[in-house]
């Protein structure tokens, strides 16, 4: 069989177990989430042979080490997957609540349903616990899946797939509804993102090459996650101890996320406060490139900022700074550079926050607190999907909610439009 | 310059112009509607003229009468437009709204602004009362719009599109927040749906044709419409008077909406309303094309229905009809041939249509009511730009929200992340 026909099959199966899903009970999905995390814990053996397998392959084929350390399975990392499907069976329902409802002149009530997608397709890279992750949020949200992992990480995909299949089938619901892919043929992605049919959203999850390479030949809807270029704008108004905590912590709690601040913007009225601020990101390790200004008034600053600098996500202990012209300046350095990720504001003003909040076109806007903030966990939504840069359909850290739909359901007792 | 060229800068400017209507007023942008209108009105004259060239270039390439007919303004339709344009202005502000703050664990304040989307771009065929209807939701929703209307009516959208500067500039709103397109090159169309920096959403309006070309080749996210397959199934529990007041008015209040009725299923309970309901339907000019049950039955269905009939929107006076096993027959002819637009149950029996209403993934589902209740103006959306057919961001029909976005908004204190 070619691999357009495996996948248009393995999409097949999935639409007709989707619909199961979508009408089951949420207990028989929490069911299935519980037999999942037994038929991992007594597998577990034979997951870790299965992963002992993937890591010998890797080292053979001379895998970079961070690429090996999240390809290794450890019993630590088998019993985080546990714990993480006892806290998504945990969490609510996220379908099936009709919110609205309404009465029109005509006399029909209107209102609407959260609904599941259907089938949603994850491409991800070599990290065998996305397997686990993704599943459990599908499956919680009354999805079918397919999972397309890292050809690295094959044999424990497979070995996961058995527990989900295991644990989907004691709960009563098709061993379908979760597949993982079994093939590393890399013409299965091209014919996943393109099964308009049969598949109703694709998330990839990796690194920005990834994104881009699927995003450009998808014509299934792709939850998108690219750049996080952050700022911090520090206003004139701003109380310094809140711009210094702010400032280190959105740049140095943790180098290498998208939440990470990248540009800081310093209002010309708060310059006095950089030469501080620089002094704290130098000792804590942080390289600095400024524009003139930056690099006249601070000591710590001697390498000049190029205009690529202001369009770069470093993800890395560097940090670009520029003195802007009030909040006017630094909302037009924004719009010119920002990836539209997170962006906050340090001020005592009010209507400068206000505006700031109103006026900057990014999926988090924050007043007096670090960019770190913009994830799933922080903001309560119980779980993370991703983080979208899209504005479509989800925006921002995207939980449970963001894998689903919603339709409009109308009661009528025999009415017609006139 | 090359077409390329011209639409980057038509995309640059709209893009520049999308964030001053984004952070104005209400009142700006309600000033700015009704200064619109005063411009239509005082340019009748004008508008007319430009239409009556438009009428005639299409008379002398011999355009189909129906095409012809949408094209021509006259002085009543030009008055629905001054109305509509009243109306939107009337309208609530779907924008600014915050909604959901709550406060978490770290001491953060989370929650959500309705926002624009930014710079939306309308392409369509040839009714010029399109430039103005899609120009004022854009507007009412604080985005920047790209009009690009058909060729046939290029003279009298260029004079509109005089009406929509003039009134813009009144207003201080930038004279490129609505922009028409002024070359009827086609090669615009492709440039401007791939033209993904710029523009935020691209709003197909007319046939099928339009929107399948649109939605293969775009790379900007598409509110797409499709066909609408539309079912009515009427249960064994059905109250006979109910059903056909339904399926007449479904299937023949008008024929060419994609919210008519396409397909009736009747359960095999139910078969004795059958006779009843396509003799009232013939009687009514409706041509049926029945399963072979259905013509057993039925003395005024004497042609047999093909599988093709099953997945055809005819948009005229046929109707196919099928007797189906329960429910979970209805269920599945509608999984298998729907579109996705739009299914009613009748029915007396409670938990039945609970069921319908849960299981059928369409975005309108409907208990004993009519399918052509499924438009923005009959579910109280105050206006509509159209009617998704997608389940990501906007489903069935659309109004000003579905013109937006939102993003995260958070208010700290000085918070940082531990």
């Amino acid at each position: 069989m070619s691999i357009e026909n495996r996948v248009m099959e393995l999409g097949r199966e999935a639409r007709s177990a989707s619909r199961v899903v979508a009408a089951s009970e949420v207990a028989t999905r929490n069911d299935a989430l519980l037999a999942i995390r037994d038929a991992i814990a007594d597998q577990e053996a034979a997951l870790l042979a299965a992963n002992e397998e993937d890591v010998a392959r890797g080292q053979a084929k001379n895998l970079a080490p961070a690429l090996l350390d999240r390809l290794v399975l450890d019993p630590p990392r088998i019993a985080s997957m546990l714990t993480s499907l006892e806290q998504v069976a945990a969490l609510p329902d996220p379908v099936g609540a009709i919110d609205g409802v309404r009465t029109m002149n005509s006399g029909i009530r209107v209102g609407k349903m959260r609904v599941p997608l259907g089938v949603i397709g994850i491409v991800y890279e070599s990290r065998p616990n996305v397997t686990i992750e993704a599943a459990s949020l599908c499956l919680k949200s009354g999805n079918a899946a397919i999972l397309r992992g890292g050809s690295e990480a094959i044999s424990s995909n497979l070995a996961l797939g058995r527990c989900l299949a295991t644990g989907l089938a004691a709960a009563g619901l098709p061993a379908t509804s979760i597949q993982v892919v079994d093939t590393t043929d890399r013409a299965v992605v091209d014919a996943l993102i393109t099964l308009d049919d049969c598949v109703d959203m694709i998330i990839p999850r990796g690194g920005k090459g990834l994104i881009e390479r699927i995003s450009g030949a998808a014509t299934v809807p792709v939850l998108k996650h690219l750049d996080g270029i952050c700022h911090v704008y520090v206003d004139a108004a701003a109380c310094p101890n809140k711009a210094l905590a702010i400032v280190i912590n959105a740049k140095t709690q943790r180098y290498g996320t998208c939440n990470t601040l990248e540009t800081l913007l310093v209002d010309e009225g708060a310059v006095e406060q950089l030469p501080a601020l620089a002094r704290a990101l130098a000792d804590a390790g942080v390289e600095l490139r400024g524009c003139p200004r930056t690099c006249a008034i601070s000591p710590d600053v001697t390498t000049a900022a190029t205009e690529a600098d202001w369009g770069t996500e470093y993800l890395a202990p560097i940090l670009a700074v520029r003195v802007v012209t009030g909040l006017e300046g630094a909302l037009a350095h924004i719009a010119q550079y920002s990836s539209g990720h997170t962006e906050s504001i340090v001020t005592e003003h009010h209507p400068t926050a206000m505006r700031f909040l109103r006026e900057v076109d990014s999926s988090s806007v924050m007043v007096n607190a670090s960019t770190r903030f913009a994830d799933g966990f922080e903001y309560g939504l119980g779980a993370e999907i991703g983080i979208s840069t899209d504005k479509l359909h989800a925006r921002g850290p995207v939980g449970l909610e963001g894998l689903t739909s919603s339709k409009y359901i109308v009661f009528g007792d025999g009415h017609i439009r006139q």
